[in-house]
């Protein structure tokens, strides 16, 4: 720090703009620009809430990048999670930067992109760790980093007023799979340096301790494998883990198993790590899922997707006696092999139950250490600060909670409340040589991705969705000659998700009633010669529709009225 | 055992009939029959699956019972929880046989029935643990059990043939709060006597060790008092954990702090276990939520509902700066003195995040131990197995993973996989002299309630909320003359939940046209004379209009066709 002051004054100026990953999880992306020069680091999607119904997938509002499109010197991704990779192929849609990554970030990435249709080539860039890519007046730096995928990285970003370090999503894994540990020997580097700004990721940051390194599941792995040694092993996990994959398939071959892999996802990224060199299997161990009746049950594991319970996913599929090659029994074991993401508990025990109805052994991460987590907990989160001892720290990659739990941290370690910048997405910081503050906003927020439609879906729709699901609807339509002041015919009702009408039928004549006569007392009270108000027909019909069925049913359907003019 | 064999064989029959409880978590009901008495255990309500939009709650279909009422000698509640007596008013809608309860869990029931209109005046009857109460040929003994509400009960059914227990919801509590332990003599002696049967809940059948003490949350709290001297306290915990609350006011009393209750039901059963003795309040320590301004923060306890973070309530309401009384900032500190229950993570989640952005300090579960289980873990559920010694054992309240649990815990106490029996709702069990077998079904099911409606909601209804939710709909309405085989008015296209039709124009008049062709299509090729078929012009413009929506938006709206004949 000192070594910077006595320097001459720089006039530059960083700006900090997360357009994702605060105050939530999932659609990560940052902006960060010196004066005119801009860079991305990761463009990822995240998954929608429960109060989003029919929506495939959220993307960060990308409209601030389409409008500086020329003054973007690249993205820069830190790993191949679909949290930080997933929206790029939306982004390519309008704007075409160059995308750096390392080679499993970009193989994952080259799958995915030969299911959309792009308007140009993607100019795609592969990195190693220790790479140094000139952005404009910054250069980015590539730092390898333990996560629960191959090939991550933290992103050091140099610019003339100093080093920002984005620690992407990280864990200090000291007896990893690949041997490669996360380089904590250049982030102490940078420390001594100077680190002007940190942004550390915050998804454990309430949870003490260390996360345990990977190879502890190897332990669980092999438990199971001498204890179930009759038994078929079917176990479900991330495919994206391809350490995990790894020790399965090494704990197989060591019990003399052959392995299948099923699941879309599985086979495709177990494919490309093989490919790559990221996944070493020894001769003779794969064998096709189509050919595993050649083998008794002692004699194959099983490797799928479906650890999150999703429905049509492999295991979900075995479970539900529906899978074309596997059904299951008393003689297998299920093994999940992740923990349940917040919000799909729900799925991954429908499964579960459904297992245990038919006999099925399953184990789980609540019965055996069989998963732990990618992201650091809070010793390795002091880790990152004592490593790095930033100047100014922003927390990243969290809800509010984690956010303030990783700031607490840094507190814990001595850091003055005023260099904590707890941001949220659109808000910028800017930093210059007389110090940091927050600078305005650009736009940011979430753009709703349904079918092929992506942004077209917004909060109206939502809250109309919302509220069809809640009580369903009532459509009442009458025909009417507008001029004449006539109803010609109806006012006819269907409803859908109010109640079975067969077994109503009383309350649906009530309701035709109550519709007629809103229409009639409306038509009898237009003056001779004045139109009929179709506005006012319908408001009439939907207001007393609305507070007959309120009365009669405490429900609250949505109302539907068209007039039909003859 | 050895005993009931030596005397005269007897004739009469046992059959035990989940109702609800098995294969679910919630809505609690077991019948128990000896020839010709039957008697029912427990009477709850369950709470809707996310995929049941709009329902309300869940309750047992009680056909059986209605089919048998003359035969119904009485229903006996294990305790208070909701999903244990939850179904009473609706039970009360059609029959009215004698209910047997502890006070506090009659007391509770009174408070809910004043909600409720019924035909008849319900006869309560209080019993305390150890009464025995003469139903037909059995006889019904309450036993005290240790559980997150106060005044809990194990069953034991006296027949001809033998005993048999139901535990209804227990853990095994040391160090009680109203220092009356589990009554372990008692089931201990039934045991030396010979049990028939035994059913044993099973909800934390998964966890290994013993449920901790609800004496261990009172040091908790107690710390927690002590490191936040200066601060407000806010502890969000179940209204019907008395014992809780009870802990709360102490520790505050001897904090010196005044203690304000807050949320309708936390009111509710605060006074009527103060009424019934179950509470003891040192004098001036409770004041009413109006009057908190008049004592400083550090002089305040407020103890309030939404610990599963339910919109509108109490806490709900502080943390959305939404309460009239009480505004949340850095000088509080609020305590989730619950776990979520499974499928409310994410509501729990958001006020935690609220909280947390508006600087509030939270403390919960994962931090501090505030909550302790009411269910026995797996050495208290092999506790039960040792001290009963049953000859048959039925697992219940869980779900079938806990059921299988629980089941893994039987074998592992020596019981006969032939001697386990696990049910599910509907299913009947018989036992006589020649032993225990499955003897046929009744009907049972889920009854869902919406609003006033109860059972009007099924799966159909459910189906279409689902769609609508999923991807909105369009109504395309025609009127059409079908005698003259003339379109007069229309189509019209009326869309809500499907996109933002401000912004969607040229779509939406696209699917005008397709609507168009579709009807007009159908009108030319009707042969002269023939009327026009309306149901075919309804598939017409369902299927055209399905395929044109799903080909260009990759979504499947609901298609509502209506055709106005006039």
């Amino acid at each position: 720090m000192a070594r910077r002051q006595k320097t001459k004054k720089i006039n530059g100026k960083i700006r900090v703009i997360p357009l994702g990953g605060l105050g939530e999880i999932g659609k990560n992306m940052t902006v960060v620009e010196y004066d005119n020069d801009l860079i991305v680091i990761d463009c990822g999607l995240g998954f929608p809430d429960e109060d989003m119904p029919g929506i495939d997938l959220v993307i960060p509002d990308m409209t601030y990048l389409e409008t500086n499109k020329d003054r973007i010197k690249g993205v820069f991704l830190t790993h191949g999670h679909e949290d930080h990779i997933g929206a790029i192929p939306y982004m390519l849609r309008s704007i075409n930067p160059p995308i750096y990554g390392t080679p499993l970030t970009l193989g994952i990435i080259r799958g995915k992109l030969e299911e959309h249709i792009l308007p140009w080539e993607p100019n795609l860039k592969t990195v190693k760790p220790g790479t140094r890519v000139k952005a404009g007046a910054m250069e980015v730096e590539f730092i390898h980093v333990n996560h629960s995928i191959a090939d991550a990285c933290a992103i050091a970003i140099h610019t003339p007023l100093g080093v920002l370090i984005h620690t992407g999503d990280f864990k200090l894994d000291t007896s990893p799979i690949d041997g490669e540990m996360m380089d904590i020997m250049r982030l102490g580097e940078l420390g001594r340096e100077g680190v002007l700004l940190l942004m550390c990721e915050s998804t454990n940051a309430e949870r003490p301790g260390h996360t345990p390194s990977e190879k502890k599941v190897g332990a669980s792995l092999e438990y199971i494998f001498s204890t179930h040694a009759k038994k078929r092993i079917i176990i479900a996990t991330f495919s994206s883990n391809v350490h995990r994959v790894q020790q399965i398939i090494d704990t197989s071959a060591r019990h003399r198993r052959k392995v299948a892999i099923t699941g879309r996802s599985m086979t495709n990224i177990v494919n490309a790590a093989m490919e790559l060199g990221y996944m070493k299997v020894p001769a003779g161990v794969l064998v096709d899922i189509n050919d595993i009746k050649r083998y008794k049950p002692n004699e194959l594991t099983l490797v799928t997707t479906g650890s999150q319970g999703e429905p049509m996913s492999a295991l979900y599929r075995m479970a539900f006696s529906d899978h074309s090659q596997v059904t299951l029994d008393a003689n297998d074991v299920v093994v999940l092999s992740a923990s349940a993401i917040p919000g799909n508990e729900k799925l991954v025990g429908r499964i579960i139950n459904e297992l245990s109805r038919n006999e099925v052994e399953v184990l789980h991460d609540a019965v055996v250490e069989v998963h732990v987590s990618g992201h650091a907990c809070q010793e390795e989160l002091k880790l990152m600060q004592a490593l790095t001892r930033p100047k100014y720290f922003m927390p990243v990659h969290g809800e509010n909670r984690h956010l303030s739990a990783n700031r607490e941290l840094a507190r814990y370690m001595g850091m003055n409340d005023r260099n904590i910048f707890i941001s949220e997405i659109g808000k910028v910081l800017e930093i210059d040589a007389d110090g940091a503050r927050w600078g305005g906003t650009v736009p940011a927020g979430k753009v709703l991705v349904d079918g092929y439609g992506v942004g077209d879906v917004g909060n109206i729709v939502l809250r109309d969705r919302r509220h069809l699901a809640q009580d369903g609807l009532i459509v009442a339509v009458a025909t009417v000659d507008c001029a004449g002041r006539m109803l010609i015919s109806g006012p006819d009702i269907v409803s859908r998700g109010f109640v079975y009408v067969r077994e109503s039928e009383e309350l649906m004549e009530e309701v035709r009633q109550v519709a007629y006569d809103a229409v009639t007392d409306v038509l009898e009270h237009t003056r001779r010669r004045d139109e009929v108000d179709r506005m006012l027909l319908k408001k009439r019909l939907k207001d007393d529709l609305t507070k007959f069925l309120y009365t009669k049913t405490k429900r609250k359907p949505m109302i539907l009225p068209v007039i039909m003019d003859v």
